[in-house]
């Protein structure tokens, strides 16, 4: 039997506008957070392959914020946001907007415990303020960039 | 006729966990957008009357973050956030947690508009992820602390 089935689940909720992603890791915390808040780590995973990530500033720290673009070929696509709080090694909670619709804001809430045996589970929330916004964010393809984005941050983990 | 009430109207919206704030002011965006990004004249309106207001770190812009204390008698109520986007004079989206409550976590936004006859139209936003976390924060005398800033801060923009 094994519990690491490396399964990306996304899920809406049923009451709020709220997307809802869990995930598990072989690795422990500690390390999942580590390549969440160092750019050096976040831009070798976050995002489907197909796109290359720039960094224009990311300081992932309580009060920080960052600023990233994904690229591919001619497109550029710009995303910023601000940290509201970072808890080693358990918590970050982060605003987010895609410049494409710059009204548009989610806050999201990453979780990452502890396995029994010694991996993680990433718990991950977004929250916008409209059905409408959360269902259209679903609808935008985000799924396959979050899957994929996992299935890179796997590798990362173990090389 | 005169449309400015100076009544300040909180909703709790029904299909989201959002509470929405509305309040004219008779002065123009511009000075209403700067009595909530300069902390000395923020520290004279922001909360009730009997609270004082001590500002640890208040950094208004695009990527910016904030702290203070409220004070009354011997009690210290802390709270913190950090600013997503400020957009002179007429955006600030930030986040917003209460410290004796730190899991929760809002994110808010305010909207500045001219109203016909130079005064301006506060629309205020404060979404979080559940009704039971919205319900309880309305529950919590958060009215009287907004009516009552929201008269101080007449008071501020008039003298």
């Amino acid at each position: 039997m094994t519990t690491d089935t490396r399964e990306t689940t996304i899920e809406a909720d049923p009451r709020v506008p709220l997307v809802r992603i869990t995930r598990r890791f072989a690795a422990p915390p500690a390390a999942v957070f580590r390549a969440h808040t160092e750019a050096d780590l976040v831009v070798q995973w976050l995002g489907p392959r197909r796109n290359t990530m720039e960094i224009d500033y990311w300081d992932c720290r309580t009060g920080g914020s960052y600023r990233y673009e994904h690229v591919r070929g001619d497109d550029r696509f710009g995303f910023h946001g601000c940290f509201h709080e970072v808890r080693p090694t358990g918590l970050i909670v982060q605003t987010f907007t895609f410049e494409g619709y710059p009204d548009g804001v989610a806050l999201e809430r990453l979780v990452l415990e502890e396995l029994p045996g010694g991996g993680t589970l990433l718990a991950a929330t977004s929250l916008v303020d409209s059905f409408e916004a959360r269902d259209g964010f679903l609808a935008s393809g985000m799924e396959e960039g979050v899957r994929e984005g996992y299935e890179r941050l796997d590798e990362v983990l173990e090389s």
